[in-house]
């Protein structure tokens, strides 16, 4: 038996979400099933980070087992051919330890969300970023940003009902925000995320943004620890899955 | 009568290009459409430069005359709004003087072609860039796209058969290429480009970045100044129609 690692790149509009359903179609789905086809094997998929429909990835990793033996070049072309026409690219393919566990061996994940800061409709971006009309202020966004990176803190707020989490516990290691004329662009990484805790941090960032909150609201808001005193999820569309960290 | 200045973004894949045909749907013909929906007007779009099926826009200028008096505001919104659900839209819609013309005023316009160099598909990005799966380097193009830049010079090398221009001489004022990892990015501008110009240089600086030809092997194709000794068109997928430059 080998243990395969996958790197997935994917467009989130053309999915359900990562995880396997009865109804609808998900990624994890479409990778599967484009193993057995070429493989004949019936195999499971282990994620680092399950994502919700819309939301894309940049370079998701995944791991399966196989029986069979196939060269890395093969199991990466095999998989691309027959996920088609999905919007799903395996990035790499590589052959890994039994010991390596895509979501328990990850050290650190990333998430990049971005927000078009314009009243006109996006055309190119369309699906692809948070379409906000209303003004947006870089510098008090930056300043909430940074209260909410450190060491071991409640996130309660940023906690979605739906989390199955033991604790709302989370060390954020990085929020930057940067911005390129009406481009927006949030960088995330942490050990591991709460429940939508991505998105319901950007969408409560933006009320201190367009300053409707400050940044005193927005600290209160956090030290409550309570997801009624936070701001509005922001849409699945602007969020990027960017990469997981893994030991060597 | 007003003239009325549009600054369009538009994703290349919804249209058959630019320019108004009998049959399928062209980007000229959504908006005319729109303008005719809110104003009861029939107008004709005049368009800094055509662009082909599959090309994009990031600000594409045309303009139109218009009998009714409208706010500036009014018509970006009536036009954002009836052009739905195609992936156009209007960045701004701005009252010109009579004597401006979309096309002859223009100064200069700018592309961006964007390759991503990778053997996996593109999942984010098809359509929307060149795949070009063999190894690319940088330098030897960035070596050859210098020689092209210059005033007054024959570009027939470059020129589609179906070019309606009576001269094949050209001033380039910009060809600078990026490398960012595994994407691309080409930034042209001339005061005005012969059909399909730009993906005919760009196809044919790939010739370069592969090592099937020299730098010597490309001075001697464009000195030429004939067709049958230059590469191959790049696909229209990568192609942005970038900004166009006015006087004032």
């Amino acid at each position: 038996m080998t243990r395969w690692k996958l790197t997935i790149e994917f467009d989130g509009r053309d999915f359900c979400g990562w995880q396997r359903q009865d109804q609808d179609l998900t990624v994890q789905q479409a990778i599967e099933d484009a193993i057995e086809r070429f493989s004949g094997e019936q195999v499971r998929l282990f994620v680092a980070g399950r994502t919700d429909a819309g939301v894309h990835a940049i370079a998701q990793v995944a791991h399966f087992d196989l029986n069979k033996d196939v060269e890395p070049r093969a199991v990466q072309g095999a998989i691309n051919f027959h996920v088609r026409p999905c919007r799903v690219s395996i990035l790499k393919a590589e052959i890994v330890p039994l010991t390596f566990h895509a979501r328990i061996s990850a050290r650190a994940r990333s998430y990049r969300y971005l927000l078009i800061n314009r009243s006109a409709p996006l055309a190119l971006m369309e699906g692809r970023a948070w379409h906000f009309p209303r003004p947006l202020s870089l510098a008090p966004m930056q300043e909430a940003a940074k209260l909410l990176v450190g060491i071991q803190t409640d996130f309660s707020t940023f906690r979605a009902a739906r989390c199955q989490a033991k604790s709302p516990m989370r060390t954020l290691d990085k929020l930057d925000i940067a911005q390129d004329g009406e481009l927006f662009t949030f960088e995330i990484e942490s050990r591991s995320f709460l429940y939508h805790q991505v998105r319901n941090m950007v969408g409560t960032l933006t009320l201190v943004g367009t300053g409707q909150w400050s940044v005193d609201d927005f600290a209160a808001a956090f030290a409550a620890a309570d997801r009624a005193k936070g701001g509005p999820t922001a849409p699945p569309e602007g969020l990027y899955f960017k990469s997981v960290r893994y030991d060597d």
